[in-house]
């Protein structure tokens, strides 16, 4: 039985402590140590996000705390913008869609970057727009968007900036007070390294002001009920209180280690993932690579289900596969959370020996001397700096 | 330090197994494993709550699949009845209202049980609501309401009969098909016995109609996007699938014990548990008390909330108080999930200790062997059954 390397972009690798949490005896949710648990997860989540504004937690997916951000913050029939440039990015126009809302689709397609001035002439065109969606790291095609660049755009018109960073916070650097991000959607199952079932949400004063200013048609996402209990904090429905103790295991450990030092490490895997498949003749996919998770193509004339099927069944290495009418032709490796310099590793190690076995011409281990050749000259930069 | 004896309707305790399941490594949702899981679970649902019909699982508290209930079955605009009866009952019209439905409300006196002749009288005034929303067993009163007589009266109208059986199904006997329950949700962090993060929702033939008839303005609780993921069973959004595998240990030992014999477990320990409190000269709260709850009036001249932090402090047992206007005039003993004979005995003999130390004259003794005589007559009757 080969062992388990998790190396897909969510859920990721659990540290042994969050699971140890996790089988902890249970405790009542309204309690004063639950309130202190969600107490610590809030403040360590507002240093991650790099905010001093509110975080909310709730019980459901990722999924669920962007439609709360959308619901909350567009009127009935408002307008919103979508930087639609993958699976994940048209989740916001899915959601606006169900809601009736008219939703403004920026088209970019997969594998490229949101050009920062398209969004700003999108903005003139719609200067009534109520928010613009974008995505910190597109899991689905390994792409960063320029972020910061984005924000400068939206802050000086009246839409709030809302981003996706479902799998991205946590890995790929991101500053939501600095860059003037209105609300960030965080998932649990990502570069928090817990299984999914939480969700979390950055809300900035600008953002509190429009969900103030219209009464949302929600109950379980209405927003304005996890703000009455932010004070002692506390959540209006029942919390999976559980997760929440293990979210503070993991996150001491990220405070304890840095979250720059964390989104250093994010750039110096990815830059050795990519070094890694490039050194085998591979090539990415993604114009602008993401910290957190590297999209490779699928080789001419190799069958890429049955190479991820084997990479699995011979060697425990689960990356994940191309979605939608990607399926087929890429695969996808993350490197966040707990993934190290020897995951990485082991997983081009892997892939030579699994491509050499499906007939693609590899010089077996080269991909992981380019791999090693970034790890260590980093390291020394680092080190030196 | 005391140990931890909860014995609140939710959380309730977890199994070990169940909780080592939570500790494992994580694997992908994506999978055959993980769909597998989520198979088994739904097989095991149905047997608990006794239906052949589809059940949903959705990775949120029990409030969000009432909204998801609600939200599906009523179109904008349309008219629902709230058997109004408790804090959980009341939280249907909350849902109702936030989505500007008309909400027609039979109001009980909490305490009180629901009769079905005003029900009854409510349907010929409102032939036109969409559907009747009951509580099969109200947590905060310790009500168990006449759910199978209610269904008798709904079922020939035009309405869907929808039961928030958050924390009854699994101990107070439930019959979701044979009844004509159209809908009923639960939650896992009660019978259950898995943290919260989960909810299940059965849906009936009647029900899909009327979900299919009408566009929800919903994403993540749209039921009709978990539908579609049934047939080789997955989730439309990212599950918490970890609970699901740990769901399945607590299925597999539902199974193996037998629900009804479960359910005569919840009917004993209720009934020793309403004999123990009666000796010692404590008034029940409940006119028509459930399986699952023991709601317990605080004797006049003691200091409730004192007397519930002492049963912590000094032994560990942690009771729920009461809540609202009921704050620290009843308490509410839970006999649900792997509660069992001697955490009843430990609980009562506890408030006995408690009671004598805040002035409150009982005879130590007196409600434990009112409650062994329970048991022992019971098990007795149960044997020569």
């Amino acid at each position: 039985m080969p062992k388990n390397r998790l190396m897909t972009p969510g859920p990721t690798q659990v540290p042994e402590n969050a699971r140890l949490a996790l089988a902890r005896e249970i405790i009542h949710h309204r309690t004063p140590e639950a309130r202190q648990w969600l107490a610590e997860a809030l403040d360590g989540l507002k240093y991650v996000f790099q905010t001093k504004g509110d975080v909310i937690v709730i019980s459901c997916s990722g999924t669920g705390a962007m439609e709360a951000a959308v619901v909350n913050t567009v009127p009935a029939g408002g307008k919103m913008i979508v930087l639609d440039a993958g699976r994940f990015a048209h989740r916001w126009a899915e959601v606006g869609e169900a809601y009736g809302l008219e939703v403004v689709c920026l088209d970019v397609p997969w594998g490229e970057a949101v050009n920062p001035e398209d969004v700003a002439s999108l903005l003139e065109q719609h200067p009534d727009a109520a928010i613009v969606c974008g995505t910190l790291q597109e899991t689905s095609t390994g792409v960063a968007h320029p972020i910061q660049e984005i924000a400068q755009v939206v802050t000086p018109t009246n839409a709030l900036f809302l981003v996706d960073a479902i799998s991205g916070a946590g890995v790929q650097e991101v500053h939501v007070d600095d860059w003037g991000i209105d609300m960030l959607v965080v998932g649990s199952q990502k570069a928090l390294m817990l299984p999914p079932g939480l969700a979390f949400l950055t809300v900035s004063e600008a953002a509190w002001e429009k969900i103030n200013a219209h009464k949302a048609k929600a109950f379980y996402f209405d927003l304005k009920s996890y703000k009455k209990k932010l004070g002692d904090p506390d959540t209006p429905f029942t919390p999976a209180h559980t997760l929440v103790a293990a979210l503070n295991e993991n996150l001491k450990a990220i405070k304890e280690e840095g979250i720059e030092t964390i989104w250093q490490r994010g750039r110096t895997l990815a830059a050795a993932t990519r070094a890694g498949v490039q050194a085998l003749g591979l090539e990415l996919f993604a114009a602008r690579p993401a910290d957190g998770v590297t999209s490779v193509k699928i080789p001419e004339g190799v069958d890429g289900g049955a190479l991820l099927k084997d990479l699995e069944k011979k060697y425990g290495v689960k990356v994940a596969g191309g979605q939608a009418h990607l399926k087929g032709k890429i695969f996808r490796i993350a490197h966040l959370g707990i993934v190290d310099e020897l995951d990485i590793i082991g997983t081009i190690a892997a892939l030579e020996m699994v491509l050499d076995a499906h007939g693609y011409k590899v010089e077996l281990g080269a991909g992981v001397a380019a791999a090693q050749r970034v790890m260590t000259s980093e390291s020394a930069a680092v080190a030196t700096a």
